[in-house]
């Protein structure tokens, strides 16, 4: 297996797990099918749709190759059909969605750089690309975002660490592609370690 | 009459009903004037900029020709000092709704295979063209969308079906300009039916 | 100083209120640094990269330079340490907010006539400039938009009342440099002036 064929099979199982994760919390709000699909398509494809949005990559990547549609379509039917299996499976699909949060954070920053962006801004869409898709579904869903929540584990943060190496490498010289599969690797690594050991981001304390 | 005079006036007829129908939840989530004006125009417009972004086709159509602002804003201002009597006609907005759904999603799909979107792509512009503004009037107001409600009527389905049909027939030679007009009215006639009958979708039972 | 250097003075102060009162509202809401961090870029950024789409100016100014990132960051990080001290100071935060709501409204009807759109459509990106997001910091902190409430002071209509007199001035001729000083000045009037007398938006009376 070629190193682009894996990208390329983590990417798609990274748009599998966050549609899932999409879909399962439709069906624990209530929503019917449609809200299902919507949601599992929001969450998987969000972020990479608003930042190729703003890099002016149009029509956005996620509508260029049918399987990016159709993979967040299948994680809503199975989804949809086996939630109580899925659900029992939670804790896998969190350690697929950090893979996801890995990949999605590296691949956007590249993309953002490859279209003359400046690093931080790159930073900044590599981020967005990762975590985007969730704010989305939870805005939808009516939720807080799990992502600003001081009872989540770290998500952003390392998402945020992996976009600055991949930034840091392209200015510097050093060899894009291992710093990215390193980075990959560390946000990985990171985001499973934050939610063994409940590694929550600071808040602001309000006096009361 | 010609057949596109007639298009455009149904165009502009939906956009009427769809911004009528934001101007209204505005009110009865008691905004004041400003509220009335963007939920007018977020319901008759969002979905097809949306659509518009994606493909590339800047600045979106609604933003080409003044009727296109005019209209919704004509909307919010006879919504707003003539409400009462709107809430009576309760019915017939969402018969013109009915008909705005079939239109748009039939023109949705059209436009993007225009802009030489694949066919999976084509149906889910189709469909948030004719069912996006909705939801971001619903996220606005801070409700769950009326979309994805269980207790809802059928909406997006009748949009994917018709959506699907244009796509078809743009694949398969048949004329383009008799199954759209086909599709339009099917989706107006399963629109009408599911609420005359009470159709649902389907959603997902949550084992307690 | 030169004019334009004033402008730019005036943008980056704007900007950096904008996204105090994001980072103040995460602050009230109990979300974490991340949530702080992204409600800040939301408010400061948000209505300037939608009015970018939609004029289809891509990457949105906000990716071109820098320091548009850099100001909401600062922003929040001093909101984060300082926001006791942050929050006496309220109504300065709302008079430089009154300043960048007059100037945002001006410099966004401007950028709209400069890139071809007609007159209605430069004024309503003018407010969206202007308003876009705050509206987007409130759907994001699960509030009711402050913009559409009735109990707040006038926000939009003076925006709209300043976006109107620049595209005016744009098609009859006059100075455009002399009205977009004058329109900035008088939303900021308006706007104070709201707040110190309780202007608020009329809305339409629902009957019980």
């Amino acid at each position: 297996m070629s190193a682009s064929a894996l990208v390329t099979a983590l990417e798609l199982a990274g748009l599998y797990v966050f549609a899932t994760s999409g879909a399962l919390l439709a069906i624990q709000k209530g929503f019917d099918v449609v809200g299902i699909l919507m949601l599992a398509m929001l969450t998987a494809l969000g972020g990479g749709i608003l930042r190729d949005l703003i890099i002016g990559d149009t029509p956005p990547a996620a509508f260029t190759e049918v399987i990016y549609l159709i993979i967040p379509l299948v994680a809503a039917v199975v989804t949809f059909f086996a939630h109580p299996l899925v659900q029992r499976l939670a804790f896998t699909v969190l350690v697929f969605d950090a893979a996801g949060l890995g990949l999605f954070c590296v691949t956007g920053t590249l993309k953002a750089l490859d279209f003359d962006l400046g690093p931080v801004q790159a930073v900044l869409l590599g981020i967005t690309t990762a975590v985007g898709g969730g704010v989305m579904r939870d805005i939808t869903a009516r939720e807080t975002p799990s992502l600003v929540r001081t009872d989540s584990e770290l998500y952003a943060i390392p998402a945020a660490i992996g976009a600055t190496l991949v930034a840091c490498a392209h200015y510097t010289g050093l060899s894009t592609i291992v710093v990215a599969t390193g980075a990959a690797i560390l946000v990985f690594a990171l985001r499973i370690t934050a939610m063994l050991r409940h590694w929550r981001a600071p808040y602001a304390r309000v006096r009361s």
